[in-house]
């Protein structure tokens, strides 16, 4: 009997137990709240992650770990790592977790990336402002608990007034300038990588954002098949460079038929949930065969595949249940502004099929205005 | 929030938890041991089905209550369904549990089923043998709980010592003599019928026993679409006349292009375990749509799919896992002969395909006889 240990117990936590399951899985979930949801399918341990007490007590009874939550403390992981087997290793977390590294990382392994700088100093902001040009953004290269930590810089007279908001954390987590790149597409590519090396991908994924939170996701991106080459070709460069075990994310900017990599998500990723009903293989699965060391899954897909996320409040049921291809995910939490609350994935053979499907939904959820940009792409 | 329980506690709740989570469900399972697979993915409340005390606290802790097992006593489905809406209703469970109801009700809906008759006397036993003939068989209309309770006639020679080891069960539980069919084929037909009358199945399913027990199913049978027809005829019949809410199959015998009705089986079923990875909807989540009011959802099919029950213990996974339309489902269950412990699911888009899996999963396995009849059958 192997226990999965996942740090972090929220949705994707939840699908990765209910996706482990038919494996013959046992899971053990660490949260620091007490109705993380998925502790409804998994049982928990209660703990902040930097308690020695509590991930000692969780790294006792599991026999390898991974994560639902990329902002896990590096040291925890580290001190996680000294104890049990976890995959993605702490390395690929910590690069993750860090802007700057990312980036560099990114530069390194020849992967276009927008232009960014590290600012340590006011003068640097100076330097990089004139180097990088506006608009651009200022941003603290880990991700503050508040979930603040980003100013928007429209022209150079806006330098002031950003280094009055992050300035001071310049010394502590230190800060990235990146240029704002006008894109035209957002893609993602969804991973898995084996802990024997073998790497897969599933077909690209086009997504839509509302506020900075993913909306919309559609499979496959409507995108020509060298532009997906390549996206796969830096998913696979990244990969073997973090040595890394597991799914990730790698998500792109696309303006002019070119790719410019913006974030490494080192998880299962939100932009692959239509793969639950969408591939053969999901990234929830996928991942787990990948931590344990089993043969990884087919990640063909058939037909076409839209995640639509519900964030806030679960929108009425039936009109997705009623679609012939209309599959619902209710994450069994309490409605909260902003909260990813559940999603629903619509598949069909055709893009007419699914642009039709996407209509009747939108028209009977009111939500038009979330599926007019994937019926747009669908054409 | 919704919670269904479920009397009962092995894999079918089990995977009804695990299908129904993303409808936001919760569960509760009742069994009567503590280590009931699906309390792995569920709260458990352990006790016996006839201790009023334990069924209360599982009825108010439930919105609606289903089935795991057929075999809960009448009279606790009854009990219960005073108290919380219980789905199949006690009606469709009482008719399931006695042979001769059952098979009473076939003929009275026109549904052709083997020679039968009921015994209550050792003359009516030599009576029904002089008219149903041998080879014939013996059998406790309700199924005793030691898995005991039928004897194979073969000579009318043979009716003493059939009297004698069940003769003392015609007071009690009541006994039936059963015409022995020398089928050609097994088939059955799993639907599921909504609150509103809704009717849907999933492709007619061929299967094949060892000993009594299911050892592979192929979907969809190779049958042709006016047999197919009929069999759904039976079950859309059988599932008006019991006013059935839930997902049921109906077990056939096919000889000579010919149905007979074998069994109802009133819960989700064994042989539409490949209805996870092989339907766009399995059974499983549309017996909870079906019990919750829900819209029912689509049960087409695309390509095929083999179902290879784990008997006793689990094979390895690898080369399963390894084959791309390959599936493996571990009920967490620890082995014992004759337990079902497991089965694997392998889709294909062509019965050539699906044919080499199984060939080389077949001899991987070292389970070349479990694999042999479907490959015959998938020509």
């Amino acid at each position: 009997m192997t226990t999965v240990g996942i740090l972090g117990g929220g949705q994707l936590a939840r699908m990765l137990a209910l996706s482990g399951a038919p494996l013959g899985l046992r899971f053990l979930v660490m949260d620091s709240v007490d109705d993380a949801c998925a502790g409804q399918f998994a049982p928990m341990v209660v703990g902040d992650y930097r308690d020695e007490a509590a991930l000692g007590e969780f790294a006792s009874r599991v026999d390898v770990a991974t994560f639902d939550f990329e902002n896990v403390p590096a040291e925890s992981a580290q001190w996680l790592s000294e104890r049990v087997p976890v995959f993605p290793n702490p390395r690929a977390l910590a690069t993750a977790q860090d802007r700057l590294a990312e980036k560099t990382l990114f530069q390194q392994l020849g992967i276009p990336v927008p232009p960014f700088a590290a600012i340590d100093t006011r003068a640097q902001l100076d330097d990089a402002l004139a180097t990088i040009g506006t608009p651009c953004i200022l941003k603290t290269r880990r991700l503050g608990y508040d979930g603040k930590g980003q100013f928007r810089i429209k022209t150079p007279a806006d330098a002031d007034a950003a280094w009055d908001a992050l300035g001071a954390q310049a010394g502590k987590v230190g800060l990235i300038l990146e240029g704002f790149v006008a894109f035209e597409r957002e893609l993602s590519v969804v991973a898995v990588r084996g802990r024997d090396g073998e790497f897969r991908t599933w077909p690209l994924t086009e997504n839509w954002h509302v506020d900075g939170v993913l909306s919309a996701s559609l499979a496959p991106a409507t995108a020509d098949a060298a532009l997906a080459e390549t996206a796969f070709a830096y998913a696979r460069k990244l990969g073997e460079a973090l040595d890394y075990v597991g799914v990730f994310a790698l998500e792109l900017f696309c303006r002019g038929g070119e790719l410019l990599a913006n974030e490494l998500a080192p998880r299962v990723h939100n932009s692959g949930h239509w793969t639950i009903e969408g591939s053969e293989t999901s990234q929830f699965q996928n991942h787990l065969r990948a931590v344990l060391g089993l043969p990884l899954g087919d990640t063909r897909m058939v037909g076409l595949a839209c995640m639509l996320n519900w964030i806030g409040q679960m929108p009425e049921a039936a009109p997705v249940l009623s679609e012939p291809g209309g599959h619902w995910h209710d994450y069994g939490k309490l409605p909260r502004a902003g909260r990813k609350v559940g999603h629903a994935t619509l598949r069909a053979d055709s893009a007419q099929d699914l642009a039709a499907t996407l209509v009747r939904v939108g028209v009977e959820l009111d939500r038009e205005a979330q599926v007019a940009p994937v019926v747009a792409a669908l054409g």
